[in-house]
């Protein structure tokens, strides 16, 4: 019989036992689409005695990753740690002992893949990381092959599903931020320390990795403009949706000519946005191709099984190659130059929502100011404010830059009309 | 310079113009992309001499199939004509002579695939036809790669552009069927002869297969029921949203075990259902998967550039292939025997509309026919109907099977005080 595929997982958490239970369940399934027997030869674990959930052969387990990454017998490494260190190392190390990898490491991936795909490239292996983004969703290999005919100059992703929940509470059940995240919290939707994801810092890494896919231009963690939903209000979101808006945070990724932006920040989506209805903890990414126009990808972004179709999607496609014998020549890199556009080159719609005094003259101020800037407007609300004598009012702006949004915010902070400017945001999609 | 792929297109109508303006818009990035510069060889047309208003060099131009099939400059042929005769032949003759072939004609696929795909293979050459399937959607390569290591057991597709502009209409702007139909027509969305879309013929060949692909296991269109949207009424889809659904036509694959179903009809969908936010011509595909859950893709079904985005991508995959020299060697066929259920084995909630005798112990014997059938309800909504002394009864069932519906149906029909069954219609997802 054929010799089968030797894997060496590294890391047996959610992602790690559910790629095991996954290549068991499907096992006959796998064997006729890759063409081989898969066999999980060693998984690399802190403790190996500790008690599991799943069944792995106690002789399999090791917290040696060199009995992994200098196995001759094993062809391909899932790296499934997280982090940035050790999991760097052992990538590189496996690449270097001529080892094909699977990672579902967007942190690594966002900070260090030019790193690691130019080492794979070099040595002729694969490296595949499906799984770092939108866990279930087969996203990069939309963008990286069913789309690769077309220039993609839009990606808008709800690549968060702790956030994404969080919002939809909010909107649907209006619970207040704080209540929705506790809430998440419970249903292990967010991490006893959810700072990465509310304050954007994951949906950041997964922003990186999609521009870079998506524009073939390297888009790195640090050019990305990040903002969370840590001051999203719920009259924020009811306000929003009194104009027919959603917020969402989402990842855009923006390209026109050959430059380009890149941000995470809440949002608003006009009702009808095909991303407008995507709730709870499932993610979506909205891509917009100059040929095809408008495509969406949904499904779920995060847990073990979701995830582990990713990683073994990947694995599948690796073993393809091993048996054609074409591994790491299909690597994907950047080919285009990436120059950034400044705050005047990004244009979009602008919600604001301020209090302020309420007498004679003030929204001929407030307006005054919008007309100098040059800023004109879309949508004006005006509702009793939280006290006497003041008033709320929420305003939409037609497309402007950045730049003229923060000179108006800047001028509107300075006027003693204005009791506090609440909020702005950004409003996607819809027409311009 | 390495040599160039050259291409030769058959059919120069809607898609395969698009496809020349597409190869030359993106001519650089393809280049990066593919590794090889793609010349477009010979174009097969009726008549050579019309005036177009693409730019093809005269010379480039033939009515003679020979010219391309037999040309042994030419590597690859893309078959844009539709229809079966003489695609058909073609696609083969262009195979024994060792062309690759991408196509974008889903009857041919729906109805020859396996012909197709054995001669491919016994040639080594690939055939692709991500465009036969939801037009700029990839979701041909998704059920083949990327869901590859999951058990898909349902897809749910919105397939057909023209009947979901229809039933868009008909739920947005209340026009009755006949009008909207006339408004699609009129815009282009629906052909002077609608049959084939109205009907369900054309999402019954993408159903055929996608339940192929999806479940490895050969769905022949002659396997596939069909039923169309030419007796959907305006009161259907009102009474539909009256419970919280939205009238669709859609294609259904699903398998339960190793057995298998595929039907298109219309069907009502929960309000929350992905799909049922799917407008006017746009496609989606609903995928389950036993490990990723639920997943949904979106996009445009049609149109020049959208289908030329699919047979562009195909292109530089099939170029990829060329380059490694593994063309041929990952042509996907099905490896399980199919088993249709019986209609005792297909389950779903239904929806049905009565005309009945507006009297005491109507209501009674109605419920007592679904008892004695074993049919248990789950909503039930009374009407005054059209005429005195009849009502208007809206029941919404369990789950059944399409055997008992079909026996509560034909008591309805058989009883004096039903003065008439208006309409059934499957009811998907939801919980059961």
């Amino acid at each position: 019989m054929e010799q089968p595929i030797r894997v060496g997982l590294m890391g047996l958490g959610t992602v790690g036992s559910s790629v095991v239970q996954l290549l068991e369940a499907n096992q006959e399934d796998l064997f006729h689409r890759s063409g081989k027997q898969i066999v999980v030869e060693k998984v690399l674990v802190k403790h190996p005695e500790k008690d599991r959930s799943i069944q792995v052969p106690s002789e399999c387990l090791t917290d040696q990753s060199d009995e992994i990454l200098k196995n001759e017998r094993i062809d391909l490494v899932i790296e499934v740690m997280g982090g940035i260190e050790p999991a760097r190392s052992y990538i590189l190390e496996a690449l270097k002992h001529g080892k094909h990898v699977i990672t579902a490491n967007k942190d690594l991936m966002a900070l260090h893949g030019e790193e690691i795909l130019s080492v794979a490239t070099e040595k002729g292996c694969d490296v595949f990381y499906e799984a770092s983004v939108a866990g279930g969703i087969p996203v990069l290999r939309a963008l990286t092959e069913g789309l690769s005919s077309d220039r993609v100059t839009k990606i808008v992703g709800i690549v968060n599903g702790t956030t994404n929940y969080i919002l939809s509470e909010m909107l649907n059940k209006e619970a207040p931020f704080e209540k929705a995240l506790a809430q998440a919290q419970e249903l292990g939707y967010a991490e006893a320390d959810p700072t990465a994801d509310v304050e954007g810092l994951d949906a950041a890494r997964k922003v990186a990795i999609l521009a870079t896919l998506g524009f073939r231009t390297r888009v790195s963690l640090n050019e990305v403009f990040i903002r969370g939903i840590g001051s999203v209000t719920l009259e924020d979101v009811r306000f929003a949706m009194q104009l027919g808006y959603i917020l969402k945070l989402v990842g855009i990724a923006q390209r026109d000519e050959d430059k380009v932006e890149a941000s995470v920040q809440p949002v608003l989506l006009p009702e009808a946005h095909p991303l407008a209805s995507v709730n709870g903890v499932f993610n979506a990414v909205y891509i917009y191709g100059e040929a095809v126009g408008e495509t969406m990808f949904y499904g779920p972004g995060a847990g073990g099984m979701p995830t582990a179709t990713a990683v073994v999607a990947d694995l599948v496609t690796a073993i393809h190659n091993i048996g054609m014998g074409v591994s790491g020549q299909k690597v994907v890199r950047p080919y285009q130059e990436t120059v950034l556009k400044s705050s005047k080159e990004v244009f979009s719609k602008h919600f604001l929502r301020l209090r302020v005094a309420d007498h004679a003259g003030v929204m001929a101020r407030l307006t005054g100011i919008f007309a100098e800037v040059g800023v004109s407007l879309e949508k004006v609300l005006q509702v009793p404010g939280g006290q006497d004598q003041e008033a709320e009012i929420v305003l939409v702006t037609h497309r402007t830059s950045q730049y003229q949004l923060e000179e108006v915010c800047h001028r509107m902070e300075e006027l003693p009309v204005v009791h506090r400017l609440m909020s702005h945001y950004r409003v996607e999609g819809g027409e311009d």
